[in-house]
């Protein structure tokens, strides 16, 4: 159900389309829907995955629109990330009541999320403006060096090329269409291509709306951006296997991942992917902690262990403590805590029914005891707190204890002492965050795990809880192996931008030729390295 | 033939030893030896090949030294890169002998190559002293904000872990045991394992004795270096698959960088691999520069595709022009001096092997015609240059004929005309380089080219030639792929210390446990970003 490419505003409305471009597209293939999570009712408007053609015509018009997009200056970006915000802004009421019907997620939740995503969209129109992302280095000629003269070469950074962003299930809007990887991709000059999340297409569609109608109100090339949707085994597999789109960015399930990995690195030319998967985020109460606050250090778990159903990407699975009456004090605590939640809906009921299972297989384990259980919400989609615990012996010994549950279910690891807390680190897959909880007297053990922690997270975090990622210049949202596929990364904050941008040098480019943050006498007063002294100069 | 490991100065004769950690170890596999490009006899002394026992000893100092190396302060590698420096600088003449012997380079280019090699560990302790780096950055706390307080993030970068290196052959000093790779991962605080190439076992000795001895006189522990002799599909790939190794730096050849990327695909936990693979560097003469200085330019392209018997990564294997009179003188002048050019001896007997079948199968193609070759040199390992040209259409349709041949070819492509260059410059593979050469009135096809040049290459040259790669902070050796296998980086130049390193950020840490960089008070007056601002601050 094509509609005129020159609406102004966008719709209120899901249509059930896909972008290609500027143009409203239904796919020729599966009908799909998504599902009230609650009710387990299909939703209307009903969509149709799109199909080999309609990959090709996404990454062709982005291919088409890379050199236009790529030339607009930093302002010009900023500016168009300032009006995807606003219309995002203007469509708040109608993305979040389509996103709550799609996810179960509270309204409030929801309407922070677009604050977020419109606060992370302004943050990469404010680091553009800043300008040191570019890299600009200057190392001007020595014509009088000998054996032989030193021409003048200068480097900054470009885009890589045409991106291929995955929506993520659990953040409808903030890592989805109009999310981190989006906001990223475009910031850095890189026209993006989304294949929306089955969970919610239509809250995808109107995120998707409102970031079309930017694109045409800034005059940008239509390719700038398509929405594509389709299953992740076909049409994601074949999005980045197309020789067009030059990077990945995905949050998901280590499953699909791992599957999008192995995808770009089959391709003639392979492509970076940044893929944000699992992470259990442990958690180390240390002795002293226990000591002074064990039924607060429990409240505080419980409630960062069930926010939102467990379903963060930070949520806190695991917690390694030395066994004594502080661990006690705080696992009765925890445990009446977890007795006494009533669970939320979870997403979809398929991530409600993967969750039960993960749980049952860990609760079964025979080495694992069950501290206690939450009242399990109604409907399709129905989540329940688990608090289980382990000896950390058994732990080390079964990598599947290891695994994420996706959901509320936390795993807590009895040590025998500090020693064989950081053995258990030393043993973990790398990880999104890692807390420690301390009180003064724990100052030197936690010195001495922090080699161990910054070894095997993204992001170590002082008696605080993970849940909760500030979108700022300083976070690391990403981690080692399997937390990410590409630790040198962060999937959220402006250092971002890094991830779609490679290094070019010019050699004795003519000055009229001279990319403008390499001119001389620095029109724009970057930051730039100037025979290797930073300065603005 | 193991010696004690208390020497403090390096051996100026080669023992026929690898080197795990301190000790001196003689593999027990195969013998192998270096030969003599010239006389194709096989050099004194014999090596063995190590083995999956001296792979894993290597590896497990490396790790074992891992959080003692990082932990050393930015100012203790600069003096420890300074001290290797100076080692090898006193064994110079020992290692230009063997090299010369190993290599069949010329003295003095080897001699430069020396001073190449210290200035590169040199610009390393400079980069490391100067510290942005470090990447550090803070986002101080806000605890007044609503709804929810700012908790404080600051963030570093810190090095990824012990780090495998893969000499190359055509650099027996400045791309091997001490070259970049090494150079850049030890500032950045990675341990490194060498696996030294079969053509240079005893210049990759020497050097890696005054490496060694740098460690020891700088009381790092043993693991911080070691050196491997083994062969690339399965020492070397033992090495890459060995889960104590974190990164992957090689300069070879296509096939063997791309049996190490799928080696560190495979892995439980996949790892970055920087390999510098394959560049033709293709050249483009426009109109005016032809016409105004068409022998001038050909003399200047043949000293450069004859440099070092065209065993450069960056030999401009490939000219585009557009046909005409200015063409034509072009071709001719150059076709003279290719004519009268005596080759050098090649590097091996088989990369001399390698480039004799290169170059038959491009000239025997039919659509290739043979416009020049010069003086065969003589002896085991001969170069002869070669002069040969291929219309556009025919390039084009042909991607054999894309492909790099190592030494002293060069492939003129015909081109109808401006766009035409244009068509061939965008059907190329990645590039290390691409070199545009212009006069006055050429500005405007220029500035039409940089957008796919950039596209194309790590660094563009206005008015150069490829071959030269200065070593210093705007540099970039590298480029999309397959001449690199990760174009967001550069093996030469300061840049390449962040291949070795990824951010962590850090909630909320006493100011007791901070790292330096990320201190209160910028004790080491750092450039630092602080809510996004850069500053010495």
């Amino acid at each position: 159900m094509p509609s005129p490419a020159s609406e102004k505003a966008p719709e209120t409305e899901p249509q059930g389309t896909m972008f290609l471009g500027a143009s409203r597209v239904t796919g020729g293939g599966a009908e799909v829907r998504s599902v009230n999570p609650g009710t387990g009712k299909p939703l209307d408007p009903a969509y149709h995955y799109g199909d080999a053609g309609d990959v090709d015509r996404a990454c062709r018009l982005a291919e088409d629109a890379f050199d236009t997009y790529r030339a607009t200056t930093p302002e010009e970006r900023a500016r168009f990330l300032e009006c995807v915000a606003g219309k995002l802004t203007a469509l708040t009421d109608a993305v979040v009541e389509r996103a709550h019907l799609e996810s179960g997620l509270p309204v409030a939740r929801l309407t922070g999320e677009v604050g977020r995503t419109t606060g992370q969209l302004r943050l990469f129109a404010a680091e553009l403006r800043e300008g040191s992302w570019q890299g600009a280095r200057i190392d001007p000629a020595l014509p009088e060096r000998t054996p032989q003269p030193r021409p003048d070469i200068r480097q900054r950074r470009i885009p890589l090329g045409p991106v291929a962003v995955f929506g993520a299930s659990n953040f409808p809007l903030a890592f989805s269409v109009l999310g981190g990887d989006t906001a990223s991709a475009l910031a850095a000059g890189c026209p993006v291509v989304v294949k929306a999340h089955d969970a919610h297409l239509g809250t995808s569609e109107l995120a998707a709306g409102a970031l079309r109608s930017a694109v045409e109100e800034c005059g940008l090339p239509e390719g700038v951006f398509s929405l594509l949707i389709g299953d992740g085994p076909t049409l994601g597999a074949r999005l980045v296997a197309d020789p067009r789109i030059r990077a990945v960015g995905f949050t998901g399930s280590r499953a699909a991942g791992l599957a999008l990995m192995r995808t770009a690195a089959e391709r003639d030319v392979p492509i970076p992917v940044y893929a944000e998967m699992s992470s259990v985020n442990p958690v180390v109460l240390l002795p002293g902690a226990l000591d002074e606050r064990a039924r607060e250090l429990a409240e505080g778990f419980v409630g960062s262990l069930t926010l939102g159903a467990g379903q963060f990407c930070t949520n806190p699975g695991l917690v390694l403590a030395v066994d004594g009456p502080g661990l006690d004090t705080f696992l009765a605590a925890a445990a009446g805590a977890v007795e006494g939640h009533a669970g939320a809906t979870m997403l979809t009921p398929g991530i409600a029914a993967s969750y039960r299972a993960q749980t049952e297989a860990v609760a079964g384990h025979p080495a694992v005891t069950r501290l206690a259980q939450g009242v399990s919400s109604e409907g399709a989609s129905p989540c329940q707190a688990h608090l289980l615990a382990v000896g950390a012996d058994d732990f080390v010994a079964e990598p599947a204890l290891q695994q994420e549950m996706f959901g509320a279910a936390g795993l807590v690891v009895r040590c025998r002492d500090l020693g064989q807390v950081a053995d258990v680190l030393r043993s973990l897959e790398g990880q999104l965050t890692a807390s420690v909880h301390t009180a003064d007297g724990d100052l030197d053990a936690a010195r001495e795990l922090l080699p161990v922690l910054e070894r095997g997270a993204g992001r170590l975090l002082f008696n605080g809880w993970p849940t909760g990622v500030e979108v700022g210049h300083a976070m690391v949202h990403g981690g080692p192996f399997p937390a990410t596929s590409d630790g040198r990364s962060t999937s959220v904050g402006s250092l971002a931008i890094e991830r779609y941008l490679r290094p070019v040098a010019y050699q004795d480019l003519p000055a009229e030729l001279l990319p403008r943050p390499l001119a001389d006498g620095n029109p724009d007063g970057l930051w730039r390295r100037v025979d290797g002294v930073p300065g603005r100069h």
